[in-house]
Formats: C-alpha cells, structure tokens, sequence
C-alpha cells in the first residue's frame, strides 16, 4: 500500500535546553499535526544544540526530497539566542537596523504598558536575505529564508508566538499549494486493553487490514485506535466496523477529548452535575470546566478530603468510615447520597481511593480507588487499582470517573 | 569557555505516531534529564517513522563520537511495531523464541488475573545477537546491542515501561563509567518578565558572565534562569547573587514546582488551607493535591461555579453580586469571607475570572481574573489578565493564586 506524499517537511528545533531535558518538545508536535490537516507530511524532527557547528552542520545535511524545513528556537531577546545571527550567515545575508520593525516593538511594548528594554532593542535588527514574518505575540520577528527549491521557515521557540506565525502566515500560505493524500481517520476507546483490542480486530477483520494501514496508541487518555489508507471509503467502512465492534466503549472518532464527550453530553440532555472528590482532589471538576460551556452543568462541586470534611459537608456516617474506611464502596456510596442532597444534581459522582505514594496497605494498595456514580434512581459503584504515580493516579481515577459517568447517562 | 563533554548520548524515537503530531514526545525529554545527572550529555534527538528505510538510513549516518546511543518505540504487541525485527536484523541478527521470556510473560499476565493473547505471544521472540533488558511493567523485552564501541539501547515507547528499563537497569549501569564535568545550578522565578530579569541580571553581574553560561526558559510554571559552567564555585556564587537580587520573586533552586514548595510551606507552617474556586474549575485544589503529604493541610474545598453556588455555600450577598459582577473584587474579598466562616482555614484561596473563550466584554475581557489571599488578618486582591486559552488561564491563574498566597505567608 503505497501512499503519495505530495509534499514533504522536516522540523528542526534549536535549544540547549530541549537536549537537557529541561523543556518538553511540545512544538514539534504541534507543527506536525497542524501541516498533516493540510497535506504536508513531516517524515523528521530534529533537535540540536544551540551552536553555530550543530546548525550548520544539520543544514548542510539536509534530505535533498524535503520541500519545506521549519526552524524554531533562539530567537529570544538573550544572549543564549544565536539562531538569527547564525541562518542569516549561513544563507549569505546580514543583520540590518530596521526602523519599520522597531516601531512595531515601541508599539507592542506601549500597549501592554511597558517600554522595550535593551535586549528588545537588539530585535529590530533582521536579516537582508530573509521575507519577514510578523509577530502579533511577541518580539522575535520570524524569517523565511528560501535556497535550491525549498524554504526555511525560522521562528521563536516560544509555542505561543510560533503557533500564532504558523496559524496566521504559514499554514494559510502552504494551503494553498498541498492537499493531502491520505486519508486518516480514528476510534478512541476508554476502558479496554490495546492487546485486546488489537486481538479483536485482527480476528474480525483480516481482509479488511490489507487495506487499511492500523495503529494504537495507549495513553493516560485511552486508546486511540488510527486507520488510514489512500482510499477513503475503505477507511471510513473500517471505522465504522470498529466502532460497531468495541461497542460503548468507543467515546469519539474525532480525537475530541473523554471530558468534552462528556460535558457535551450532559449539556445536550440538560443535566446538573456535581462531585464529591476525595483522592482526585478537583481533577474532575478541572476536567469537567477545562471544557467552554461547563458553566451549563455544574454549578457546584465538592472536595472533601478529610474525613471530618466527608462527615460533615456529605454526612458520611462516622459508624461507616470506622467500619469499612474511608476508601470503600460504602463510604463512596454514602459520599454520593450526601452529594446529592446537598446539590439535587441530576449527575453526581464520588471518588474515594489511595493516590500514594504513602497510605497503601496489602489490603488496600495505593491506586486503589472506589468511583461512584449516581443518575436519578441508578447507582454504579466501581473499583479500579491504577498505580503509575500520584499524579498519574488522579489523573486515571478522574477520566475513569467520567468514563463511567457517561456510560450510565447514555444507557 | 570550554566545557568537557565526557560520555555523550543520542536519542532516537520511532514511531508515525510522533511525527503525525499524535503524540508528545515525552521520552527524549526525561531520558535527556536523567542522562545528563549522571554525567552523559545528550547531542541530538532525532524521530523517525516507523519503517525500515527511516531505521536503516539514521542507524548507518550516526555520527561518530557519540557513544550510547538510545532507541525507543516499535516494540508492542501490535502488528504496527516494526523496530525489533529491523534492527536484529541489521546487526546481524534473528528472532528466536525464548521459553524463558514466554514464561515471564505468562508470569506477568497471572499476576493481573489475564492471560497472554495471541499477539502477546509474539513478544516472546527474541534477538539472538543481544542483551535482554527486563521489563518489570510491560510485556516488551528491552535489548542493549554493541558494535564499534557503541551501544545501543532498544526499549519500548511506553513512557512507563522505558522509564523503569532505564531507571533500573541501564542508569546505574552507566552511572559507574560516567561522571558529571559541568556544573548546572538553577533558579525559579514567579510572577517576573523575561526581559526584565535579564537586564537585570546583565546590569548587575557582567563580569560573573564571563564565567558562567546563563539561560533562560519561560513557561506557565513560572521562569526557569539556568547557570553552568565547569568551576562549581563560580556558578553556585553566580545563583546566590541572582536569588538575593530577585528576592521574593524566587520560589526555588531546584526545579521544585510551585505547587510543592507551597504545600510543604504550609505544612511546615502547620496551617491549613481551603480554595473557593470560581474560573479555575478545582485546578487550585487539584495542584495543590498532586503534592504528596497535602492531606495536612487540606481538609475541604470548593468550587462555586455558578452565582447562586456562590450565594448560598459562601453568603456572597447578591447585592454585591448584581452592583459589581462575579469578577470583581468585591466578590472575590466575599467569597473569602464566606470560605473563612465555613471552613475556618489559616489560609483562604479564592478565584474568580474569565477563562474564556466566550464571556468576555471590552470592561472585563476573557483572561482577567481576580484572586484573592486571607492569612488571619491580612488579606490580598490582586486583578491579574492573562489570555492563552481557557486550559492555559486557569492554569496560571490557580498557579498565581498559588504564589500570591507563598508570598503572603513568607512575609
């Protein structure tokens, strides 16, 4: 199965502190999501060091068959900032004053209140050899620097300045010259194993698989199952099938997030809902209001972390506390009604578990967690044991929360 | 200034998942952090697709120098997981199946209640002409194959799973044929500009710069100032100057979060603390909770999303309410009032703001937030605006919420 790649892209990032493992290398990714949408295929990353040998020497390396190569990194005002002067030299231009680009910084400084400091000043200087790239975001202009049938596109490493040079200039740009050829489309699954899941449809679909390219990625956020495959039709149909296969457990085919599946859900069955956090500490709740309309469905939500707190503010019995603890299905269960008391929420779910990494026992071991989850008259109390981390545990127990809260509501 | 680089390292990560912008490469970042603790420092990151010519073409272009040289990806169970076929092979080796490694996979599966499935079986396979590198939570062998003084590490691209291989069988092994020749020393910063920092810092130690190579890294989590060189005196002389001159506005010295150091402040205070969260969603709450030991000082919180929640769990009066709006500061210093009295907390957090995309007016536009600090007597508005969408502004808002109430409390 061979896919035409139209155009083809390659990502260098600039930054001592990306091979320090200081700074995660979230601008690769996000460059290479945003080209694909548009047909243009990355088929590297590359990270280097923030040295005139290691820029020059990735530059005179490059693919021959690579259209276009995006640049960020060192382009900040500081002195560990060389990319400018480095790529300027290296394609035979120099830096020049530019009064145009230094009023554009008066003005950015002027309407935030503030002036330009010396190192912004050092900003207005721009290559002779390079197009301009505006930035609305921030001080570093980007450059486009074109040699040999390809062009460089360099850009602060900073992900908010780069993505709005890539949104407003670039992307638009490239558009207009790419399409793509491939088509991709996915099934996101919460709940389920990969082995499982793969086995599954191995065994139901083999003639299907000849045809269609497959791939699962496992995260913190589920699995996320790709298809793609020059054909459209085929991928669609196989999509279609997979989706009929896993059934509930399938949450989305568009890569749209559990928690907006989830809000989205409640907003359109205009339900009110509220938790009662114990181990999760507010994840869910975060979960819940990191998605636009939130405000639609929960009005109020509840941390109750101690005991104290879970007797008073849900009316836990103490006797139920004493005799099962506070992480166990009674306690979860009692959390739930003294919730819904307190909210009349349509939705309420509770959480109660061992976040670690102290606390656990052989008995009830950290990443134990007790999730409960009342709709009207239904009740569903489930346990799961997740270990990967505090941090990673709240994040799992939150997600598996809401998971099984929107399995019960579309029943 | 000439820093010795004694052992050096190259990461290479496959799969198509990274370069279609699926998924954040998360392992070149902490194998870079961890490699560079014990001494070997990390030149190049490279991500590649998932196919025998993109493998085949970076293993025969590797630069010389370099001696370890770490591979991840490929290696599951899925039919998608090419990586341990091609580069036996290219070393000169083939597959066998190994009955002690399908005994340890049966041994893993019995220990979670399961049963290997058909493609789990596959992973019994092994490379005749390499190491085997346990893995103690996944069903992916590791392999450590050698060739002219290089040695290349193969692990599997699940964050968990390379990050035990590393942590208990390959650090420490290198730990003892490596040693650190540079000095890294760091200071975090909150609530100051980048720009403003570094005229700072360049005005006030321009000989210390001579000496000690300074970089800074800005992010939500506040600005990262990092100092080396190869003479420890110098930069940890260099770290003690910067943090007297910057003063409160340092939270750490060690990459510490804000979040830890104001948990274990609190702890070590013996206060207790409680949030009224309105914007920030249970963000506040969640961060503080991701803190190990935050069940001392936390016992309860809450979120008051709607105005109604707000009246009735924290007696905001609705005159104040309809003369000044939920976001303003009169609301915030109620919310706090209302907090203390349900809670009687040392310390009372409260947020109310915009987090957008919708909501915002010319008067109060989406991003502004106030926040609002009570510690016994003393008590702290402060109006903050900060736009980069809505997961990112409660996400600086519940972190400046934070290290306002830091601040409050260290005076």
């Amino acid at each position: 199965m061979e896919i035409l790649k139209q155009k083809t892209a390659l990502i260098i990032n600039i930054g001592d502190e990306l091979l320090a493992g200081h700074t995660l290398n979230t601008n690769a990714c996000w460059m290479s999501s945003e080209l694909r949408k548009i047909g243009v295929y990355v088929t590297k990353h590359l990270v280097i060091a923030d040295e005139e040998e290691a820029i020059v020497s990735v530059l005179d390396q490059l693919d021959n068959s690579v259209n276009y190569i995006f640049i960020t990194g060192g382009l900040g005002p500081t002195d560990d900032d060389k990319t400018k002067a480095i790529i300027t030299e290296y394609f035979g231009g120099e830096l020049v004053f530019s009064e145009e680009v230094f009023a554009d910084l008066i003005l950015f400084f002027k309407k935030r209140s503030k002036i330009p400091s010396e190192s912004n000043r050092e900003q207005a200087f721009i290559p002779n050899n390079a197009e301009r790239i505006m930035n609305y975001k921030g001080t570093a202009s980007g450059m486009i620097f074109s040699k040999d049938n390809k062009k460089y596109y360099v850009m602060p490493g900073i992900p908010y300045e780069m993505k709005s040079m890539m949104k407003e200039s670039i992307l638009p740009a490239l558009a207009k010259n790419a399409s793509p050829t491939e088509f991709c489309y996915e099934v996101n699954v919460f709940g389920l194993p990969e082995s499982y899941i793969a086995d599954q449809i191995k065994k139901n679909f083999p003639k299907e698989l000849t045809q269609v390219k497959i791939a699962y990625y496992p995260s913190l956020e589920g699995i996320t199952i790709r298809l793609n495959s020059c054909v459209e039709e085929n991928t669609k149909d196989l999509q279609l099938k997979i989706s009929h296969l896993l059934g509930k457990a399938v949450f989305s085919h568009s890569g749209e997030s559990l928690e907006s599946i989830f809000v989205n859900l409640c907003i359109a069955k205009k339900l009110t809902v509220s938790c009662a956090e114990s181990c999760t500490g507010g994840r869910m709740a975060d979960m819940i209001t990191s998605v636009p309309g939130s405000s639609q469905i929960l009005n109020e939500s509840y941390i109750t972390y101690s005991n104290e707190a879970k007797q008073r503010l849900l009316g836990v019995p103490e006797s139920i506390l004493q005799a099962y603890g506070a992480v166990s299905e009674e306690t979860v269960t009692a959390m739930l009604k003294g919730l819904f008391n307190k909210t009349n929420a349509d939705l309420c779910i509770a959480a109660s578990g061992i976040a670690g990494p102290g606390g656990g026992t052989v008995d009830k071991p950290v990443g134990l967690v007790y999730i409960g989850v009342k709709y009207y008259h239904k009740i569903i109390i489930q346990k799961i044991v997740y270990d990967r981390g505090r941090k990673n545990n709240k994040e799992y127990a939150a997600r598996a929360a809401l998971n099984i809260a929107r399995l019960l509501i579309s029943e």
